[in-house]
């Protein structure tokens, strides 16, 4: 049997699932690849930490990445510690020694996925990183290797589990976005500081490398257009709910004639969507492709083990690849392909506004939108308390710029106290 | 740009769909491989019935399998007949030729998966047949070269187009399962003779593929229990919406200690679940690997383009491997895996009996129960006339053999008018 040494940069959560995993199915891996796996050298910062911690004896800690790099019997490094720069310069110096790469870093591959596929096949050697969107789910390699016979047209992803987390229990428990945020903390789910989240951002790398491998295209994460959940409210829910809607927060790509369009946002998705029934932390991939029509891929999106899942397929792959002699060979294509103005996009939109309650708000609102050639499909109006109204209103499918011009000359009504929301009706 | 030449063996629906995508998306197909495909001959039975078709010109129809055969430019046969015999014999021809074969034939891949396998790597070509299990959706690919870090447990799909959309509009409309049936041959969805589908054979051939694959173990569709969904009655499916269920054809393959078991049958499971939103002609495959947990696929399992989608994907992964001269090099690791007695498989059960409308029936039919150490979770009694009444039960998950016995048993009491129905309760 042949042997492969392999290191580690980090040992978290994901590294020591790796190494928890490894143990456990190392019959069933090994035999599929007539190759022994050692984990033979792990890089962190704090040593006394890990000497803690019950890891195989055989396995040598270290805070010197020369140690690593230096080592010449490691062929490949798994990369899951998670900063972006030092993560790039070891992926880096990694690839100029010869050794492949697996990396489960969405902040490094978001920014700078195409200049490291290409430096790595002018070194020879692989770089994978199918742990870097949506955990344990298969996606990345099915998308380049069962979907490439299709144009991409369409990813829509619910690829954050702690906002998917937060906005299933206002929905299934009827509790306030502070207060599920809050238990998401308390239990672990949610970072202390869950900006990264709830903003979107996190959703946004996952979305711009699909992007990047299904439509052969080079985006970053800088072309997503994002918005975070912060300002739903139980409210939003209730509406969502009565009119036959989830609200998701969904990662768009799509790609048409006019170019692609990278978005995450809220969105109202129909109850009767596949989509809208993932629930919890789980992550969900809607993929349209003009042959395949449909598909969805979905399944636990973080986590010690389904991650650790992940990454050790791609190490099984560079396994592979080497024994086939094959290493560094895949072909990639990419285009440069103009981006949609995000305020050209249409959708029908829910829009929830805070009004005086007096005659006449209803046909200065209504005025408005006719000037913005937008058609209002329903309006609920309710009365709050005497003074202050509730209007909830579906509009048909609008372009977002003619619908924020609309919110925003509003917002100068007098009879207007705020616009409480605008969210995006996906209709699929 | 290099160029590889292909045949077809058939141009039904899959065939003709094969011809329009390949057309549709060739310069993308083409780009990612740096090569050109072309379908030179095509074998069809019917040579007048083609020559109507809207073919390319530069396609050859021929009705001589040895036209394809001894055409030593054709690299790769794609067999999409789907006879099991002939296509049989016509694959092993090909790789005693020298030709990688892509097929999308699963009674061919059911019955002979495995020595069709073995065959392809003496003569170091590749065999490949993701549209053989569930149409369009990416998984036996998946499977393995994704999942291959887990140990899989237990793969449950949901298989069949036509039963998956009998049994959904028989909840979603109310309908009898026959007047569906005959709505879906008349639609063209179900073929005249529907015994393969209804009866579940055709699931069965499909779980069949997925458990060698999943497992690593030689198994065939011989080896699947097979129940179909031929005695489902409008009752059955109201009761399970009752209590909270939704009842599909599934095929479950599961992996412990004890063995392997397959089989095929109709099941509640709970309606939250996701398996039980897959409606009408999807399908979908549940996977429980032990460590990414649950992941599903759903998609398309049916039709001329997602079919095609996945055969020309395996095209696309043949020429990779001709273009890496690593055409035929893939191993296989098969164990001989003991298979679980069916009837010592354990599940809840739900059952409907009719009975007379008479005192003691229920301590007679609970008496049995008792017997066989089975206990009774809810029971409900509906009065039908004044003469009969029909009990439906749930029970405790018990053996399969215990529940028949105890079913057979209670046949044979003088107040049981017939066992109408005991359908497994699926709790995940
Ligand atoms: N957690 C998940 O479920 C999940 C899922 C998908 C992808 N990922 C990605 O996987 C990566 C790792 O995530 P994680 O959750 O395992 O993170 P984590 O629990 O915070 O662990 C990070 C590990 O990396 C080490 N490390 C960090 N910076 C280092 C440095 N500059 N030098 C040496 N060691 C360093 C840490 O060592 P010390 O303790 O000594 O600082 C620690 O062992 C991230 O890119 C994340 O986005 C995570
Ligand atoms: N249809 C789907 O959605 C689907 C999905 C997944 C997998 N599949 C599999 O794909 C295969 C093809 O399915 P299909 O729906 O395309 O079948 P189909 O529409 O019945 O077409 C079969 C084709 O094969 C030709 N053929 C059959 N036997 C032949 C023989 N002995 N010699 C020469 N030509 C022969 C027929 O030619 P003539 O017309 O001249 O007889 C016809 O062109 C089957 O194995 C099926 O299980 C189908």
């Amino acid at each position: 049997m042949k042997h492969v040494a392999i290191a580690l940069l980090g040992c978290g959560t994901v590294g020591k699932g790796i190494v928890d995993l490894l143990e456990k199915n190392a019959d069933l891996i090994e035999e599929q690849l007539d190759t022994k796996i050692t984990i033979k050298r792990i890089l962190i910062r704090n040593l006394a930490k890990y000497e803690r911690m019950d890891l195989p004896k055989s396995i040598a800690l270290t805070t010197e990445f020369s140690d690593i790099i230096n080592d010449d019997d490691i062929e490949i490094v798994v990369e899951v510690m998670g900063s972006a720069d030092f993560a790039k310069e070891c992926i880096e110096a990694c690839f100029k020694k010869g050794k492949s790469v697996v990396s489960a870093n969405k902040d490094v591959i978001a920014d700078y996925g195409i200049p490291l596929l290409k430096m790595s096949q002018e070194h020879n050697v692989d770089f994978q990183f199918e742990a870097s969107v949506a955990g344990g789910i298969p996606i990345i390699r099915p998308m380049y290797s069962s979907l490439n016979s299709n144009r991409i047209d369409r990813i829509i992803g619910i690829l954050n589990g702690t906002t998917n987390y937060i906005l299933s229990n206002m929905t299934e428990r009827g509790l306030s976005y502070e207060d599920v945020l809050q238990e998401a903390q308390d239990k672990g789910y949610a970072e202390a500081d869950p900006t990264n989240d709830v903003s979107g951002y996190d959703a946004a790398r996952k979305i711009a490398i699909l992007a990047t491998l299904g439509f052969h295209s080079a985006v970053t994460f800088r072309d997503v257009a994002v918005e975070g959940i912060e300002r739903i409210t139980q409210e939003d829910i209730s509406h969502a709910e009565e009119m036959g809607y989830a609200v998701k927060l969904l990662a768009i790509a799509t790609q048409s004639d006019d170019g692609i369009s990278l978005s995450v946002h809220p969105a109202f998705i129909p109850k009767q969507h596949p989509l809208a029934n993932v629930s919890g932390a789980y992550n969900a991939i809607y993929v349209r492709g003009n042959g395949v029509g449909d598909v969805m891929f979905y399944g636990q999106g973080a986590g010690a083990f389904p991650t650790a899942s992940a990454v050790l397929s791609d190490v099984m792959n560079v396994i592979l690849h080497t024994n086939l002699t094959i290493t560094g060979k895949r072909g990639y294509v990419w285009h440069q392909v103009p981006l949609v103005d995000p305020s050209h996009i249409e959708a029908p939109y829910y829009l929830r506004i805070i009004v005086d309650n007096a005659p006449g708000v209803l046909s200065s609102i209504a005025g408005i939108f006719a000037e913005n050639g937008i058609s209002i499909r329903s309006l609920i109006q309710k009365d709050e308390t005497k003074e202050v109204a509730e209007i909830v209103l579906l509009i048909d499918s609008s372009a977002d710029g003619l619908v924020r011009d609309a919110l925003q000359r509003m917002t100068g009504l007098s009879c207007v106290r705020r616009i409480a929301n605008a969210i995006r009706v996906i209709e699929i």
